[in-house]
């Protein structure tokens, strides 16, 4: 079908003005009176709506001022401006053809709704403004992403979902089988005999795609990827689900600062991008969900991000411990309470902490020359906490293995890992950025189950 | 680390010939005499390689001179051009900083490996270049895609990996589980016990996002998903992985022919876009691997995709007959062999093919008018087959309930999907493409384990 959008009208008024246009979409409301009515729409393409005006002229006048609101319908019509009018422009209908009634127990009446009640229709809360609002921009920021590194010639690598390995030894991990759960089989010695599995092995849902991404970054140089991970973790905040995506950039002959500056890089990058392609969306959320959130993303775009060490931060935190529910002292890990204290008290800016205790950071991670701690650094922003975590990787054979000693790695499971250090090993870093965590950020949204289209949850796996 | 790449010294060499530069990478082949050296040295941003040549001025020349295959340096020299010999330009070293050895037993050395071994190897086999043209390619295809959508104003739709409905009751699912599998909890009934699992319920690995994506298209009209899909067969084909990447577009107001529309002009973009951001990749592959790919998508590129009913087929097909393992008559399902044949043999062209009987496709399809096909659409194209799988899907309320009890599907379950259908209901259509067959058919390659990083097919689950 030959359809306007909304989008070109608003975009390009000028072409369509006084001109007919046959647009379709979604009744928001409807008025009417004896002779005419006013209809509200929205077409999807666009966050503003367009207002329709029809007449009794029509033959099917009747059957439109009793249609309820979600009804879809294609109207044609003329463009004119209404200077006297909050809209711009409206459209006088000559035609409206009906698509599809709405029943009258339609879940989105006019009344606003709570975002707990909204989540329990996942799949017709993107027609209201706040979803259409963080949906379309959801999509903008992974746009942002893909294009910010392909635009720097990174490669994208789709890293598997199902693995025979878990990589950071970190979480709890999803099982993925196909044996009858009913009737698991068993070995003579009363193990799970996986030799009858799909793969002939255990396996589950991946929880970091890193390893793998440093085999590409080892012949590609720079490389991402931007897919799907998974964490059984059974913690109900409004930070962590189940299932999230996750970017996570890996550079050959690059170093912790190399990592930081791109990682800075790339959070500005997709600022810019959606300020620039949603700014209707951007006010509303200023608006209506988080009064500061245009002012603190400007504020970033303008402003070099800190840097600390993990030792600096902990002396400063030292400082405020009667405020903090976990006392904070060198060695221990961050707490989302102090992660935000940096950030948001001391700095009130983005912050890098860098240069972890190795106790508490990933056995991968390059050793300082201290021994102590590893070239790790985390991304810290307002609002949130943290928001990306990466690090020099360890690219010598012997020290890699030797920590892989200490704790109790199996070596013959990190064989191809192992390979990278023996044959033509590099300095390398790499990141991950929590996509959902980044989609807050960027929207002031406050609960992760409103920036996830079907948001995965402990007991929770609608649609 | 402020490094040249080899793809900027290519693309801009002017900015560059008889300046000092600076390049990382790993050796491909290394010639040396007394007083003098050459290496040819690939940094994984560019397909081509570059020539360095060094000489026993420099301190560590015995030690540059013993290094292997693999290893990764670091060059300081100055670009000159070589008008006699075969390549552009060179490097004349003034310094050479060795980052990593490589061990002398580097699984890849300078002789042809076939693809069956690199599989092995699949951490070393992008720095071969087969794998590296690939796995660019293979970047940039998937950006393409996006791009292509983007451009359009289409949502990109996360639509969710884990599960608890099997969309098209298609084919066999993974299982996604928290529990023991040496100790599964069952109910007093003899079942297990699915409310000790972590959603509470059984949950399987998406093999479709489409009745997510339509949910939002009833939101946004156009929007598009791209997302790993799993299918647990059993078969072990050169066409088949059970973990696999998918497009989904879903469009709003759309009818069947607006659907092949979009299908043809998204092939024809993404066929544009490599040839003119991979020029040296897909020369390769026309060299090494199918010479006739790049006749063949040019040929693509400037032709209409050809268009035939099911039923028109069927009698093409029926002629040839003798040429078939499986025969053909109306209402079979076509077989690769039929597709192939059609789209190579009687088309030599893409060829949709449309309005399949109702029995073999899926119950969400749109009836036609002779209530004995659905609007369905398959993409067939050489060297593949089917590419692309698409319907307008059915928007009457009435008739999709009918034709579920038909089926004999559980409403209960499609609650969501039929809330669609009541609440603002309009024609809409969308279609599937299977991600690595449209790599396979953009490069050439014949196997799809050849075109996935990390490949998961029956009993192989590696890295």
């Amino acid at each position: 079908m030959e359809l306007t959008t909304v989008r070109q009208i608003y975009r390009d008024k000028d072409s369509y003005l006084n001109k007919e246009v046959t647009i379709g979409g979604w009744v928001r409301s409807l008025r009417d009176s004896k002779t005419f009515g006013f209809i509200v729409l929205n077409d999807g393409s666009y966050f503003d709506t367009l207002q329709i005006v029809y007449h009794d002229t029509m033959d099917n006048f009747s059957e439109i001022s009793k249609l309820n609101v979600g009804a879809a319908i294609i109207v044609t019509g003329t463009l004119v401006p209404t200077p006297e009018a909050k809209q711009p422009f409206e459209i006088q209908a000559a035609k409206i053809d009906i698509e599809g009634a709405s029943a009258p127990d339609y879940p989105l009446q006019k009344k606003r709704h709570t975002f707990e009640y909204l989540r329990t229709i996942s799949h017709l809360r993107p027609r209201t403004n706040t979803f259409q609002a963080v949906f379309r921009v959801r999509s903008l920021i992974a746009y942002a992403i893909h294009q910010f590194f392909q635009e720097r010639d990174f490669v994208y690598v789709h890293t598997p979902l199902i693995t025979g390995s878990d990589c950071e030894g970190a979480g709890e991990m999803f099982q993925v089988t196909t044996m009858d759960l009913k009737n698991i089989p068993m070995t003579q010695e009363g193990a799970v005999d996986f030799s009858q599995d799909f793969f002939g092995k255990p396996t589950n849902l991946t929880v970091s795609g890193q390893l793998n991404a440093e085999t590409y970054a080892m012949a590609f140089r720079n490389v991402y990827t931007f897919g799907p991970t998974f964490r059984a973790e059974n913690s109900n905040t409004t930070r962590h689900a189940a299932e999230f995506w996750m970017i996570e950039p890996e550079m050959a002959f690059a170093d912790l600062q190399d990592d930081m500056e791109l990682a800075e890089s790339m959070l500005k990058y997709v600022i810019r991008y959606v300020l620039e392609h949603a700014p209707e969306e951007m006010n509303f959320f200023n608006q209506f969900v988080d009064k500061e959130l245009l002012e603190r993303l400007n504020h970033v775009l303008n402003s070099e991000f800190a840097h600390v060490t993990y030792t600096e931060a902990v002396e400063l935190l030292e400082k405020h411990n009667e405020e903090f529910d976990y006392k904070v002292f060198w060695g221990c890990d961050l707490q989302t309470e102090h992660e935000r204290y940096l950030t948001e008290q001391l700095y009130k800016k983005p912050v890098f902490v860098t240069d972890y205790p190795k106790e508490i950071k990933a056995f991968y991670m390059k050793m300082n020359p201290d021994n102590k701690t590893v070239a790790a650094v985390d991304c810290l922003v307002p609002g949130i906490g943290e928001i990306i975590g990466g690090s020099q990787r360890e690219d010598d054979l012997d020290k890699l293995t030797a920590r892989m000693d200490e704790l109790g790695l199996k070596k013959e499971d990190y064989d191809f890992y192992l390979d990278l250090r023996k044959y033509g090993s590099t300095r390398h870093a790499g990141f991950g950025l929590g996509f959902e965590r980044c989609v807050m950020y960027l929207t002031g949204m406050s609960n992760i189950r409103d920036v996830v289209p079907f948001p995965r949850t402990v007991n929770n796996c609608e649609l």
